[in-house]
């Protein structure tokens, strides 16, 4: 065959990189567990229907199909790939209701695919990690602060750039839209979602032109989306527009809890910014964007959603927030902007003196591995200088020499060539050198 | 909308089960890691060539279409999703070959797919944990005794049954067919590789259709595929049936060579067992076959393929070992073989004496979270009974009560019922109720 070539969209990392996503992957999960998330995994795939069901349109789905389907065989139409983790986990709810403890708290690290059309920085398969908290007919508001609290917490735990968090609440959109007299709030809110692309002008445009807007109307809701602060001040801003409404009151209720909350117990990280609208349908209060400074994208976000999950009288209000993991290691993969020690988790490599001497070198192997100590045995008995170049080129710190009946054994450190006995029951590296370590570059071990 | 209902197929694990499986997953990841296996990960779609290149017609391929494709649109015709990590492995090391170190050792634990009739104990979607190692040119044959070495490891480091492996040598096989006289020897491995299904007067039968052999030639296979040792004494059971060819003497050599010093280092696991032929195409010598005794089922399986990843002059031979960890755990679960002693992380569970406590909580929290202790806020400030039954209900070991400014905090056993004064700042349980632990039933902490 001749040689593969990538797949648009599907990114595939080197070893290096994929090492660094493992740890950064590993410090999430653990964190998240720290909070109290649980893991929980659900299936690829979802019934086409519960894709769609909030009006998903905009998410290109990938449709499976059997190779050799059965004509006529209904067990596999219309199954889909999901194109996020929170319409899977609504739908998890749902079914396993009967069987969960609410509130119930879980975190999901998976592969999501959306059809896109291939471009820069667009993912068809990509990974997130996401957390969320549901609870049976009402949910407090204290978990909309929970989550970001454990996202920050993930997120400062990385060796990654210090994020920002901005925040907005569905609710002071819609009861400022309504309150000015727009009669269909979402379509207006749609409208200024799109900000970002379509600038002032345009969304003004497509106010006019989807939501119904006069030109004053337009402008009322772009000074909303204008506002940004890092306290509560925004309320008074958002006074001044003159605009009163029952569900504007609530949501600025909300929006100031959740500032003031989380700027207490993690300063500097979020801030309410009244332009944030998020794309998906299905988000009713609070909503999240986690950026990265200085790239202007986001690589997460959030909210919550009190209908997602019902059926018949269950009702199953949640929040939660989604950590963009490829989308973030893209970004920062492309500016070379994190190291890792070394790619592969080997910590010592053990050398043969000869072919014969594999048995007694498996030993040495097995007896540093029970101590925790990550081994490899020297795929060859080549002239040493040869074997310790197979280290260094991986960079495996250390080289274990085994003794013969005269001398005992010896472990070398190639980096500093500093060389002395060692027994395997016993000998143990520094700590830092136990496993790779991922650090910001500029900042990497000499 | 109406209550979701499972997937046939499509396995979800239950809050309890998934954090089993998460325990068993990071032992896998933690002891291929301490072999000197690297992380990595592929993309879950491959081109429809690439997955039916060796003939894997009778692999069910999951095709993949975009809902929304544009029509012309190349860029996603004929993707499906992977069947197994053995087929991306190998194209990934042909894409990425100027860019890896060999010989390459990684692992891979992903999910893959296949459209198969749904039927019990067939997955559509399953997670494997595989390792392989793959060299250029030539890949010296003490590689198929340490992926066995390694995953013998990994398994016996997990709360499961002891496990059998049973390997075979393809080259035996195919040198004894052909010294037999037998000219399809392909045809015949396949015919023998049903014995399970059809038993041997099945076997004799497909053998005659399929590969032309004379009532004879079927016997002998059958004897072959009857050879089961503990060790090498398989070599002289062949050899009295009479049969030579060279192929035959290089696949008894390799075996023996396998057999003998998997024995030294790993006794007891691994048995010659002359009927394991492995249905896929693409082993070109030792094979394996992983099974739970007392189930008859594989749970895993691999072996050597020395043709599977080659461009023009390029040739990356491989050899690689592959556990089940859907069909393990779903055996296991069906048994209820396994508990875990909380299906939650949480450690302590911070209670709260009124709802002003909260941000005094959140910085207990925070304390005992740095300290590495999974804890949770309380989410009501509810009577003191019901929210340690929240704990209890979850198996959430400790209750935590903030003191006020005449007390200090205390924490309580909720087990025991033991309590005591605590800080935050120093207080740690015992080790052994930091995480939740997984254990074979039977076994569980009382």
């Amino acid at each position: 065959m001749s040689r593969p070539t990538p797949l648009s969209g599907f990114p595939e990392w080197l070893p290096e990189q994929r090492a660094i996503e493992q740890r950064i992957v590993e410090s999430i999960r653990r964190t998240f567990e720290l909070h109290g998330f649980a893991p929980l995994e659900t299936r690829a795939v979802e019934p086409l229907d519960q894709l769609l069901r909030k009006g998903e349109t905009s998410q290109e789905v990938y449709l499976l199909h059997r190779l050799q389907a059965d004509a006529g065989d209904p067990s596999d139409s219309a199954l889909g790939l999901h194109f996020d983790l929170t319409v899977p986990f609504a739908r998890y709810v749902l079914e396993h209701a009967g069987r969960l403890r609410f509130p119930f708290r879980r975190y999901q690290i998976q592969k999501a695919w959306r059809g896109e059309r291939p471009q820069e920085g667009r993912y068809r398969e990509f990974r997130q990690a996401d957390i969320d908290v549901v609870d049976r007919d009402t949910l407090p508001l204290h978990h909309d602060v929970e989550v970001v609290l454990a996202a920050a917490d993930a997120l400062s735990g990385m060796p990654v750039p210090p994020v920002m968090i901005r925040t907005n609440n569905r609710k002071v959109c819609e009861g400022f839209y309504r309150g000015i007299g727009l009669s269909d709030p979402a379509a207006a809110l749609r409208a200024v979602d799109k900000l970002d692309k379509l600038g002032p002008e345009g969304v003004a445009a497509l106010l006019a032109e989807t939501a119904g807007a006069t030109g004053a109307q337009a402008r009322a809701c772009l000074a909303l989306g204008g506002i940004t602060t890092a306290d509560a001040s925004f309320v008074d801003r958002v006074r001044a527009l003159g605009v009163t409404d029952p569900l504007l009151d609530e949501g600025l209720a909300e929006l100031v809890s959740v500032v003031q909350t989380t700027g207490e117990h993690v300063p500097g990280v979020v801030v309410a910014d009244l332009s944030v609208a998020r794309g998906l349908d299905y988000y009713t209060g609070t909503v999240y964007e986690i950026g990265l400074p200085g790239s202007g994208l986001s690589i997460g976000g959030g909210g919550r959603y009190d209908n997602l999950a019902s059926a018949g009288a269950d009702r199953f209000p949640g929040v939660g927030i989604s950590i963009g993991v490829t989308r973030l290691l893209g970004l920062l993969f492309g500016r070379d902007a994190l190291t890792v020690s070394r790619p592969v988790p080997t910590c010592v490599l053990v050398a043969l003196p000869d072919e014969e001497g594999r048995p007694a070198a498996y030993r040495i192997a097995t007896a540093l591995r029970r101590r925790g100590i990550a081994t490899e045995v020297s795929p060859s008995a080549a002239k040493y200088g040869r074997q310790i170049r197979y280290a260094d080129r991986r960079g495996i710190p250390y080289v274990w020499f085994p003794g013969d009946s005269a001398a005992g054994d010896e472990v070398k450190d190639i980096r500093s060539g500093e060389q002395g006995p060692a027994d395997p029951l016993t000998w143990s590296p520094p700590a830092a050198d136990l496993h790779p370590a991922v650090t910001a570059a500029g900042h990497a071990r000499p």
